[in-house]
């Protein structure tokens, strides 16, 4: 038996949403898994790069062995009904740029814990696939929206349930990703992060959350223009993140620019923009990064509705 | 001329929304200026009681000079047009109970603004008055409300503007004002709470009130219930409040309630529930103060969606 699972790409905080708010984006990865027909093959696990997406850097630095986050993933639903995984071909289609803050561990993790949902005769249902997939990541900000697509708000409870809420992002806003060609490590972005912040940043980024959902839910440009500021991640983060104060400054004066925020613990940046000045905004992003030595890749993208799916053979 | 500007009383944080979510209630304060005939008369102030809330019990500690704040607002509308006030009798008819977290000081700033700025032919618009009221207040949560009526999310910007955006309550959902017979002073509540927190706790209380506004947006009252937590101000504050953790114990259980959170800084409480279950709520509450000596006045009272106006003589 052969299970497909096409899982999308992943950015969260969008600004104020630290640790809580996320979307899916259509670029994907594909995780397959195969029963092999020979006993005592143990667990291959494969990547290839996916070959529509000629501008991923990917997949050969990803740590392909039995202690990658893909064979945890498919470990952790097989033990959930008291089985160990064997005689197993993973195989990981990457088309989801890595260490960019996009979602790549995310996607392996939902998507080997669905292939091995699909495989096994659904043991999980979805709460129980959203609590699996936060305890591998840490946190459900990129795995619930990779899960459910959308624009999803979620918060692990005490309880270990998953809690999401979706939001309607409004379809004439933009959304453009940009891929600088040097990677950010999760870990090293995370860990630059204070244990304790001061009262006055936590009240700042609640207000601004608040305003972000509201300017989605009203679809308010002014609003959302005020919204997107952050004090939780990005202050501590801007100095991994060559020339991102520069773009920043350099798109403040661009009045279809409604914000410009890290995505995840970056490396990559998203611009948000009322109408589709693309090509504006990609030549002030190139040209800034030129400046020092970047090259990017910019994608204007819309959210992608659909979350993570079994695909047919 | 007389002027008589009737405010509305307040309630803020709500659970998650510290220092930014505010609600104004039909409870109100009456503040008169009257023009005094006599040069040289300089300004004298009054409180009286409203005779209509028999349970109010406030008034005699408010420190009614010319230091008290409801001066301080009025002097301030007047000097920003460079001018000072005299010849001015100033009467506050009060109804909001003081020092319990509903907005009682929020409400005498923003009543003295607005008679003054009657008085003197309107020279402050509303964001001029937003932002007097904020810079006296220290912050927008509860003087927004005040101001523009409603459920609100305010935030004062680097610029000194006031942003806020509205909420629509839904109308099935009850709120039960609990006021006990004690003060809580704003600011020994506030001196309690620490410069900085736990980064997990502001994250907590971002996720929260997401959560809170969603469920407020899409009238989910199983959302709303998960929503009404806080990390941020109510834990500080609880030891102030006696009986708070035993009445939201007692509550725990009731299906009907949503959530039960500190008004303000406290003291008062606020229930917010499915349906009109106020007696039992309200027994429940009577009778968990009770035990410690409390007395307790349970009002069930709707959004006052309408801000503070001007009332004809």
């Amino acid at each position: 038996m052969k299970i497909s699972v096409k899982v999308p790409a992943t950015s969260a905080n969008l600004g104020p949403g630290f640790d809580c708010m996320g979307m899916a984006l259509p670029i994907y990865n594909t995780i397959t898994l195969e029963e092999t027909v020979l006993p005592g093959t143990g667990v291959e696990i494969n990547a290839i790069n996916d070959e529509e997406n000629v501008e991923n850097l990917i997949a050969e630095q990803a740590p392909m062995d039995e202690n990658s986050l893909i064979y945890k993933a498919v470990e952790l639903l097989y033990n959930s009904i008291g089985q160990t995984p064997s005689e197993l071909k993973i195989t990981v289609q990457t088309g989801i740029p890595i260490a960019r803050g996009l979602g790549s561990s995310a996607s392996v993790i939902v998507g080997g814990l669905l292939a091995a949902n699909e495989l096994l005769g659904h043991p999980a249902d979805e709460q129980a696939i959203l609590s699996l997939a936060t305890e591998l990541e840490g946190h459900p900000d990129n795995v619930t929206p990779a899960i459910v697509g959308g624009l999803v708000l979620s918060s692990l409870e005490d309880d270990g349930r998953v809690v999401y809420t979706k939001l309607n992002w409004p379809e004439e806003w933009c959304i453009s990703v940009c891929v600088p060609d040097y990677e950010l490590s999760t870990d090293i972005a995370r860990s630059v992060l204070p244990k304790e912040v001061p009262m006055a940043d936590a009240v700042f980024n609640l207000k601004h959350l608040g305003m972000f959902i509201q300017a989605v839910n009203n679809r308010d440009p002014e609003l959302m223009k005020l919204a997107l500021k952050d004090r939780l991640h990005q202050p501590y983060r801007m100095k991994f993140v060559t020339g991102l104060d520069r773009i920043v400054e350099n798109l403040k004066h661009e009045e279809n620019v409604l914000g410009c925020v890290l995505s995840g613990a970056g490396s990559a940046v998203i611009i948000f923009s009322l109408k589709n000045d693309i090509e504006r905004i990609k030549s002030v992003v190139k040209e800034t990064w030129a400046e020092m030595n970047v090259k990017v890749n910019v994608m204007t993208l819309p959210v992608e509705q659909q979350g993570a799916y079994i695909i047919a053979d």
